[in-house]
């Protein structure tokens, strides 16, 4: 059976994000001049957890938006990815919506949280935290992809109703 | 004492860079559906070696260029990582010049590559390939960082005339 569920729409801060990961951006971070003060790095931005000792290993990949989403949305599922991190990071300059529940063996309804991003902040879902598929805005948005490969089920669904 | 080297300038392509790591975009990639088609995945771009079993992680980090390079182009050192690989992906559509060695224990200046990127062209230095710091055009120019945080000295560098 269907669910009609209303989630008020957040400004993404690192604040208010902090229970699900990383909001990765520049703002109010570390950083320091490299290459003779040609480049100021902003370090270590994202807890990256590939499960090394499980055999994890990281992967780079780019993901293009096919059709642009629109609201109200359809939530198809939400899912996690018990063996490790996954974040998103913008290449354009168009926000995306984060829709997030706590750790947990199941998702209750009134926990999930939506938040819109700025357009040029990346996110990264902690290992296992529950998640919506990223709600893009703009067909043909790209976002790089640093998440997890190698052995063993990474994926877990949950369908609405189920 | 200084020395002049003359490099021609390449385009930068998946062929030419192979033997100094990866060269990360959409092209002639293996690309799947997720999200019940909503995006286009172009999956595992590059090799990301973080050295785990030496207690190596990755790092996310973002480059901000505190000023365009001009050429000729003073060349400051070579350096390499030899505990980790480390990608650069650009953030807006503005070339880099890629500067590279084979692997080796020194730098032979003859066998020195340049390569000019597209703009939207990422790349990857695989583990231990000599570099020069990326040369960046544009003052501002972004770029995302992908390598290696933890234990060990993980920066080697060679100097001119060293």
């Amino acid at each position: 059976m269907a669910t009609t569920l209303k989630v008020k729409l957040e400004p993404l801060t690192r604040e208010a994000y902090a229970p699900y990961g990383d909001v990765i951006d520049m703002e109010d971070v570390d950083h320091f001049s490299i290459n003779e003060g040609a480049i100021e790095r902003f370090h270590d931005l994202a807890t990256v957890d590939i499960g090394a000792d499980e055999g994890g290993r990281t992967l780079i990949s780019i993901a293009l938006c096919n059709r642009a989403d629109t609201l109200p949305y359809k939530l198809p599922h939400v899912e996690r990815h018990p063996l490790g991190s996954q974040a998103f990071l913008p290449l354009d300059d168009t926000p995306v919506i984060v829709v997030v529940a706590p750790h947990g063996e199941s998702v209750d309804p009134k926990d999930i949280k939506a938040f819109i991003s700025n357009g040029k902040q990346g996110i990264n879902y902690s290992r296992a935290v529950w998640h919506m598929p990223l709600i893009a805005l703009k067909e043909g948005q790209q976002m790089i992809i640093v998440d997890r490969g190698g052995p063993g089920n990474n994926c877990e669904i949950l369908f609405s109703g189920s």
